[in-house]
């Protein structure tokens, strides 16, 4: 009888198979600098994930598969983290949101729109000042003191390069580093050695050159023209969470993200994440709600929703607030008195949902970082 | 015998099937406003699409195929079009580069890394002044003279409808529109009745659902899990140039760009394209060297290429500069003296090649509607 491979098996063969990104050394070197500076004083280390990862169909990649996110939960989560006292890594897409920055970027307006000129020189308008000046000494803040490293990825071969990378640096920190995954990682990818070279040829007329400048393993492509039609077939990508948990980061607290669309499957997902993987915390969330709710599925505190109250939501072209509460069951009207919309007063700051989000997890961070204490005085004594 | 269906049929069939995008009504309006005041006063307006249209797999997108492209062709062109005095609708995939803002975007630093704060008041700092001051007043000036329209995109679909509706409304500004499609628009999509509704699940332990949220028109979903595989197929996009050259903008002048990597096709691709739709000018351009060389192929002028000296390209991490002229087969030496090199002086200032291709193409622009006059002069003679 034929085993499955074991997880050490599947690891070193993706890891040979697909390899790393030019810039994995240098960015490991400022990583390593980074944790053991904070590591020496004892301050907690946050690697937080943000953006989603590509699949490129070729290796001139001119197409390739991409996962929605422009990186607000990442970037907007980090800077929540910092204001914890957290040192974070910010390993995100390029491109994708940062944090502070964020406050400006990816809008329909431009950064220009901000700006004038006043005796030849470009400064921010007046109705910006305020707001940009309050951001921009925060973010002057986390440079000074050195709290923020931002590395960033395109595809998912070099995510997950960094990531483990990144991971096993981090096993000095001890149960005070976090992983907070809110990277929207690919299930599936084409593996290096079925990755044509060449951008395929759409015209009948030149596809039959694609067969020509194909793999040199032998292995059909992964994507390619069939009459004329593209097909993609994918692999799965092998699930790391596993081994993030028993070996790159045995110590750390793993937080992981499980986005849905469909309400009915949110909770059963998150719950069947948290008992295949048994780490300590999966945040659900709905692409339709989730700028407005989130549901904590945890060994340490079962379900538990976090939503913003009603009247201090922030506006979602995107979402469907109505939808608040749908993939709740019956703990939907328990977690949302219908009274709050009517007792709270109207036009108060609207409230971002990572800023109850962070110092839950915080809190959780501090209670295992107590039991490992513990644990550990159990072990001496 | 069965014919193939008229282009027509085709195009009639595609945007029944393919919904509209929301902003298409208040696009329309915008663009019929700006439109209309630029036909007035006889000026010049140019169609500027950019960056890559995307295919969605499911309509709650989770994941999408997307086409390389960070918009900077387009983004600059943009600029060089303003310059020469046309007015610029600018036909952007949303978030992708802006003109103006693009010199302080999509960069590996924020740009609250330019500010600093100075007496309580955030300012841009001293070195980065005077570029972005001469940024600022073009942008201010192109704003101030109602020049430049910015609309967006996102999937193909969104992008076909809003370049066919644009296109129509261009009409009355007869030879005097031109069209610069420099998007990286899809070749393959998935049409809207095979598209699954909710994200695709990835364990298998949940994948039989898959079946109960797909679609409702009975056909197979575009996306589907196979064992552990998942499987895309995707079908043709109509060749909609063909449309835009015979029927949305008749009297236009067209400029199509093709994007190769394989510098022995591009050439050849280029001149097929030319002859297939019978438009103005092609120009080809290898993902290698696009920064640094392209080649313009058009019925007026045959194949010539356009090259920024050596001395003056632009550095780019992604291209490979020794790949110049490998395309251009017996054309590559005559077009770049090898001396060229040895003779000119060293550090002068980059030069973009759209500052070398905009005003290329403002000519054959003025050829052309030259001929339209004399055409319309001897019709009515």
């Amino acid at each position: 009888m034929e085993h499955p491979p074991t997880a050490e098996a599947t690891e070193s063969h993706y890891f040979i198979n697909n390899p790393p990104p030019k810039s994995l050394k240098s960015n490991v070197t400022l990583a390593r600098e980074f944790i053991d500076r904070h590591a020496e004083i004892g301050r907690r280390v946050v690697l937080v994930t943000s953006g989603g990862t590509t699949v490129p169909l070729e290796t001139q990649t001119v197409r390739y598969i991409d996962n929605f996110s422009a990186g607000t939960r990442g970037a907007t989560s980090a800077e929540y983290f910092l204001q914890e006292g957290y040192a974070v890594i910010f390993l995100h897409r390029q491109f994708s949101l940062l944090p502070y920055s964020r406050h400006y970027s990816h809008n329909t307006r431009s950064f220009l729109d901000f700006m004038k000129e006043e005796n030849g020189r470009v400064v921010v308008d007046e109705q910006h000042q305020e707001e940009m000046l309050r951001v921009l000494r925060q973010y002057t803040e986390a440079k000074r003191e050195n709290k923020l490293l931002i590395l960033s990825f395109v595809t998912i071969t070099e995510y997950l390069w960094e990531l483990r990378e990144v991971a096993k640096l981090m096993q000095p920190l001890g149960p005070k580093a976090l992983f907070y995954l809110a990277a929207a990682v690919s299930d599936f990818f084409v593996p290096h050695d079925r990755m044509v070279e060449h951008k395929i040829q759409s015209s009948e007329e030149f596809s039959q050159t694609n067969g020509n400048n194909g793999n040199s393993s032998g292995k059909p492509p992964a994507a390619r023209t069939e009459g004329r039609s593209l097909v993609i077939d994918l692999e799965p990508v092998p699930k790391f969470l596993k081994q993030l948990v028993d070996g790159w980061a045995p110590e750390g607290m793993i937080v992981s993200f499980k986005l849905e669309t469909d309400p009915s499957m949110l909770v059963r997902k998150a719950q069947y994440s948290l008992e295949k993987y048994a780490h300590h915390l999966v945040i659900g969330n709905l692409l339709m709600t989730r700028k407005w709710e989130v549901v904590f599925v945890s060994t340490m505190e079962g379900e538990k929703w976090i939503r913003v109250p009603r009247n201090r939501r922030t506006k979602s072209i995107s979402g469907i607030e109505s939808w608040v509460g749908r993939a709740a069951g019956a703990n939907a009207d328990s977690a949302e008195p219908a009274r709050a919309e009517l007792s709270s007063p109207q036009g108060e700051p609207i409230v971002e949902i990572e800023s109850l989000i962070i110092p839950e997890i915080s809190e959780m961070h501090t209670k295992l970082i107590a039991q490992a204490q513990e644990d550990k005085t159990l072990q001496k004594s």
